[in-house]
């Protein structure tokens, strides 16, 4: 079951969107065209179906310009829906569309990494892959993005540079080899740590597999080297297939057999869904 | 001619997208798999062709981790580009790799938006409009999204709400008319302010004329419509086209003579050029 | 019509005066001499005559300490007041006596910057010509010395370096004339962005005419010389006449028939506007 | 003898004034109209004969800008110095430019403060009177604008809520009188804490004198009420005379034989000095 | 009587320490295992005796993340109390559990300065000495462990490097002796602060003494020593014993006569006091 | 292998310690007592022996308020040393003793937390046993403190709420039960987040050990119960004793053949490692 975010983590996010959008003048436009004490009632919608992340964004944007705006969800993060409406707000007129761009980039970009994750899940459908993301995330929204990613369906890979260990190619070469890589990492992770080790060939896999990782990422492995090592590791250890993944490909991929499949696509290209805010 | 952005814009968003990855414990893989004085040599280099943007990003982020480092630009923000190598850096290795991913997604995002603007300014070679942005841009970032927008060739829509004046739909209703809507905006402009009206037909088109402002939007008209705005404005007012551009439709969209068209995938949909860092 | 600047740029501004002035213990003397639970109504009074600027800044500083405090405004930001009552405010006694030199050197500065406005606005009254600022502001305090630039009655020139093109002497110096720095600001500014120029003599604002800018900025032109260049432009472009502005020269400057006038005094200089908390 | 702020106090407001300058696009006049390289050799002189305070402020902002600028004092803050050059840099022509607005904002406001203060200092020579400052300061600024006080060579009174007790009035009102209020701060102030009490009358100042604070601040009193009290104390405590005091005035009321004098306008409407930036 | 701190010397603190808790995904375990709308009633039990400081910490912990939760505090800031229940708070389960750590943190961290303190006073009860602090505290709490020192029965020493004169025997080298230190101090010190100086000698004393400091330090002094000071004194200056004190020598130390005793312990080096949340 | 902290997640840190005990007006003492010229070479100094952390802290300290500073460091964090010196500065005078409290502060609050863990750690040396922390750290130190705790020879726990997955009582009991608890632990986690599960009872850690968590940890088992609970789960998950555990206690916990043992004091109770600065 999806779990929001605190308040907390989103409120500083959307506060320095709208003071980067206010400026040192504030919306001129609204204060020059409308009275100070219009109303607007409007509706957040979707304008094509997609996976629905970010509602709380959009919320407290509009909350922190009026705080005696209502705001009544239709919709809820992780609901994948047709276009239509997602939330129903009424304010002052000014506060709201002063807030309408902040709210709708982040309900936006949100919503499009959910439904480009939501894409890739359903695309794995029965194959027992889980799709999880990378940290080729945006500067700033990595807690927001990873949310998001959670919205589609998808699960999370570490968060940071400190939450799991991660071996890569550079890490490899300076350690002098996939075994004494994972040694070394062993002896300085605690016991919260998982440890996780890439490889470009079997016979990489081969060395990693004597060490016994948590998990084991296969990097830009073809579909016959996937069912291989598959067999070979037997459920040993958690098997990752990343690298030339897309719409296309993640299938066959998940029917390798790995386990989880790592697309960085979801954070760093996916295209927003298109969301507006109607008056009325 | 393409102008740097100070790096006193630049290092806020990189000393804190270091301390997002960062964490609390710091690079736990590369410090237990890297000697504390390792070096390493390497060169950031795309994967595929594309309009360069974000290069002082990088720098910023290696240096930050390393301030001994040595880092030299072989491309240069705003060239369009041939996979291939952009810039050769030296440091320590630990650092190196803690700062890469920052470094990347930076450079990466900024590069994918710069190139998709330089795809929109090619697309209308020679027809005289000119490819502006929005701002649909990444909470957060959007001075750098502007940056990379000049870098693909591309001149910057305003800046946030509070630098010029654009009147949209419910400005125009809550004033009660084009007319109205632009006189109490020149009422209250400065004298260094923009006026923008956005109008949806060529009626809306005549009154907004009426009131001389400096730009109006021609939000959603049809070709035929395009042209026969052009046709009665006469070069009296800036017309920006919006809505419905993409690359198949923007050609035709800048033949019928408007002067700029605006795109909000520029900065809302980019996907990330697809650049690494390569060890040697 | 005047216009509030939202509360969410006065808020970072209040709160750190705040932070300021409890430093690391609080307000000691109110600690040891008010009881913990007494009440104090007090109303806010200007001493003098003047234009009222900042109320928020006083609302938002005694409610941060006391949020169960009420503030009723018996004036209005804009309004040119005689001495007496601007806001009456019933608190916890010791919220309201740590807030008060907050919310009075805010409310103090910006009606001081609003009165000298006014001043000036009062002094050019039926000549068509209107009083803007400059830069010259306090750092931090930009966006509200502007507002109050407003409530004075004034314009607002550009508020940063961003937000419209201002060439100035050394700019002209750099570039190889004044005809060479317009054409290269044209090259280089957006559809939304002004041009201003500098001139320093009847032969520069040829030079400048010649490029069609959008201002002209006589600087410490005779009035002899701004009647003759208000005659040469004929309204071409807007006319801006800068240095040896006071409140004795102004009217004259105005009759010249100059369209702006900017008085860099206005926030660099203003004296406060005596204001005071009364309790009662 | 006049010591230097830390300039860890100084870099968060340059930097602050910066970014406030620059904004999300920065100087784009200079970077229309200025080669990238260009260097600019320049002057920081005063226009005016003034006390200084602040230099470092201008160095920081530019070096900040350009980290290879080299900058040259030829003043000293606490100097008392003829129109004239003040400092040399040479720095990025765009850099230098850029940081101009910022550099001179802070210079001639601390500048300003510091020239008032001299006034008044010079003012009461010789009569063994001190001038001292308030808390009437600009949001942000205290710490510097409490330094160019001392730059003008007066003394600070205290720097916030929390460094010493001040008993006002409304102190008095509450805590039910001059004896019982500065009873209670004794008991609640720390051996390194001072107690001062202000005084309306003769009567007060005797029932404030058997508590035996610190220091009396006698409020609005007349010239002959002044001399009474200086007489009545005998030196038994400090005597500060505030309210009403002017360059008018000040000498005469020095020449009661108060020790220390505050002055609100030091800090709240002291004209700015007239600094400029001249090239060459 | 004890006063407590303004909410807003205490929020900056919590939510960043909730920032510094929550991560980037947030309380991953409440979110797995508890229902979004499940509630929770529960006690903040002390499990041990002490003096309690902080409850406002735990207050603003929980209703910063559920706005909602009521807090009913049992006991008191300031009070000694026997292990029991200090404060009920009902609340989102979900949010209070997130909050949980946070507030015991805080609220563990200050009674446990408080309880130390509140030993050392109790020690030299009926002596007449009182117990201060000093500037070993931990950074970024100081204003908080300070207030918890209060809390315990003590008074605050200076609470930074700016609000008193404090002489040590670095200053003393550089200065040319005791006496020409103070007499530097004097000649730079503003009215409203005092100057201590450290002395480690009774000839030292007798140079402070001639030069009539606010406090003389007695560094390291024997109890023989200490109580030959204060008989050499003889109530002139504020005499503070420093150095060497602890639990088994502070009463001795306090029988000399000397007027303040501080104890860098109680805040470099108190144990927390054992508090726990107790659901139900 | 002890691996260092980046500088960036120590220099906020440092700065806003040093910004706390500069406060508005900077070292009023050292200004007035030492010339500004003045240099001054000293030692950090421990007066005890003990575990050394946070040297970068000092250095840090002491350059950020003189660039120019020398700082050698004679013993390195994580070493185990005799009552000595630890690195030698040079430095303006001024800025060394301005930086003197911070520098001091954070370096024996750290090595006093490294020398506990390193206490603990070798009491339990030979029996495969590892000490680890908790989050019981105090607000915004967690990243340095539990780095402390790595130069005592200890591992961590997780970092935060968001790093690792600890099933507690109250999330027990609000799943329903031990077995449900992890279940849905299970479904929520990534492939890279461990899951650990608190148990109070013997028949507790079966209803566990049925799920197969990460880790079990054993809440205030007694030794018989720690044994049992080893030879009941053979190695099958890694088992972690807590509560009650001290100095005198665990060696014994640790005999039991637990994996691990968890200590709160390590960073919520210890002592400051008693370090001096020494001129000279």
């Amino acid at each position: 079951m999806l779990e929001p975010l605190p308040d907390i983590l989103i409120e500083p996010v959307v506060r320095a969107a709208l003071a980067e959008d206010l400026g040192r003048a504030g919306d001129i436009t609204s204060a020059a065209t409308i009275d100070a004490d219009a109303r607007l009632t409007a509706t957040f919608a979707s304008r094509k179906a997609g996976a629905i992340a970010g509602l709380a964004c959009a919320r407290i944007a509009v909350l922190t310009l009026d705080p005696a705006a209502s705001f009544e969800s239709i919709a809820a993060d992780g609901e994948q829906r047709q276009a239509g409406p997602l939330a129903k707000v009424s304010a002052n007129a000014r506060a709201l569309l002063s807030a309408e761009r902040v709210a709708l980039n982040l309900l936006g970009r949100l919503s499009g990494v959910a439904t480009l994750t939501r894409a890739y899940v359903d695309a794995v459908a029965g194959t027992g892959a889980v799709i999880t993301d990378t940290r080729k995330t945006t500067p700033g929204l990595r807690a927001l993005e990873k949310y998001a990613v959670r919205c589609g369906g998808g699960v999370n890979h570490r968060f940071g540079l400190d939450d799991a260990i991660l071996i890569k190619d550079n890490h490899v070469a300076a350690a002098g080899g996939v075994g004494a890589a994972i040694r070394r990492a062993k002896a300085a992770a605690g016991h919260l740590v998982k440890i996780e080790c890439e490889v470009d060939s079997l016979a990489q896999l081969d060395a990693a597999l004597a060490e016994a990782p948590d998990v084991i990422m296969l990097d830009n492995f073809s579909l016959a080297d996937l069912a291989a090592a598959v067999a070979r590791v037997a459920g040993k250890v958690t098997l990752e297939a990343s690298g030339g993944v897309n719409l296309e490909t993640v299938r066959a991929i998940a029917e390798t057999g790995v386990d989880v499949i790592s697309v960085g696509a979801l954070t760093h290209s996916a295209p927003q869904l298109d969301i507006g805010l109607d008056a009325g």
